[in-house]
């Protein structure tokens, strides 16, 4: 990119190109590994200018990670459809969470690894992403629990019971998203089939061969 | 502890009291913030013989990580019984793994929390043991399987969906043990059935109130 055409653009532009190539850098290479010049490269403007916009390599990393948060969980929410059963929801939720994060490998990456192995502040910052994935997972199963159930469980049992399902299903999607971005041949349909399995159908019925089916669409 | 006793304990007793308090302290307070007087002082041993025995701080916590890991995956597989039908196997593994971690909180916050979160030697270290827990229970989920099927499916779609299965398992064990340490009134006993439901009943047996029931021992 030239640098007569860069200079045109408005500021929000070049910022979102910068954490473009930053998310791209700290994704492959991993968060010292990754050079602020190949970042400003990447971005094809100068590093002053990274620095004048982003700050410092630790704001522009943080800058990534909440940049991907805010889309990951943009993609699952808008993902589903609220009203329909619960099953539905659940599918919807996952099929937009395997797909998101094998079309942004990268940004997956950070939150996933780059993050939390770069201690704090960005662990906290992933903390709060997760807070919000688990936050709707749990009101997901809540309304599987109504659908399913006339009467209602004691609510301090019921609230332990779903808060860990919830806890268990997010590590679940987090542990199956790494694997499929790093196993050739594994798509993000195939991904979101095997936990939907795994979560609803369940390891003994599936085992029976006895397997929740994907709704043809 | 008086200093004239310890000096008549042999090297390998008196590491490990090092590795208690190493463990102990960065799993409450953190790598970073932890210090070595504090683990000295803890160990009831002088700081200069920390540096002898354990060289650095960043070698010592790469001991407390391998101490570690060696002792949760001992504990799982102690825990298991080959021979047992699949879902008694898992049962198992699961009461052995919360077990452990509910018993060793610190432990457990320096393989899941500070090994993952402050970067290399410490991720790889962490990353060799839950490739050994995923290859028991890929194994376990293989078991289960044979027992199911009288005719084996395609190996190639079969090796995808139990590596699949068992990654997701293994991410809502840590996901769920994390959880079950950090909020009162949650039991190891009752982590591990929550997470038994899950994976062997399967969330929408679940909802509609057929549970796998742990048996009665």
């Amino acid at each position: 990119m030239g640098a007569v055409k860069n200079k045109r653009m408005p500021r929000a532009v070049r910022e979102q190109q910068m954490l473009d190539a930053a998310v791209r850098t700290f994704g492959q290479r991993g968060y010292r590994a990754a050079s602020m010049d190949e970042i400003a490269d990447l971005a094809g403007v100068s590093k002053p200018l990274v620095y004048l916009y982003l700050n410092s390599k630790e704001d522009l990393f943080t800058a990534c990670i909440r940049r991907e948060a805010a889309a990951l969980t943009s993609a699952v929410r808008a993902g589903v459809h609220q009203g329909l059963p619960a099953d539905r929801q659940l599918w919807e939720g996952l099929r937009a969470f395997f797909t998101h994060t094998a079309q942004n490998p990268d940004g997956w990456a950070v939150l996933h690894l780059q993050a939390r192995t770069h201690g704090e502040p960005f662990a906290t910052e992933v903390t709060a992403m997760r807070e919000e994935l688990v936050a709707f997972v749990t009101q997901l199963i809540a309304v599987a629990a109504r659908e399913a159930h006339r009467e209602p469980p004691p609510p301090e049992r019921a609230e332990h019971e779903v808060a860990g399902l919830a806890e268990a299903l997010v590590g679940a999607a987090e542990s199956l998203a790494a694997w499929a971005n790093t196993t050739p041949g594994v798509s993000a349909k195939q991904a979101a089939a095997t936990l939907m399995n795994f979560a609803w159908a369940g390891l003994g019925n599936l085992m029976d061969g006895r397997a929740w089916n994907p709704p043809k669409s």
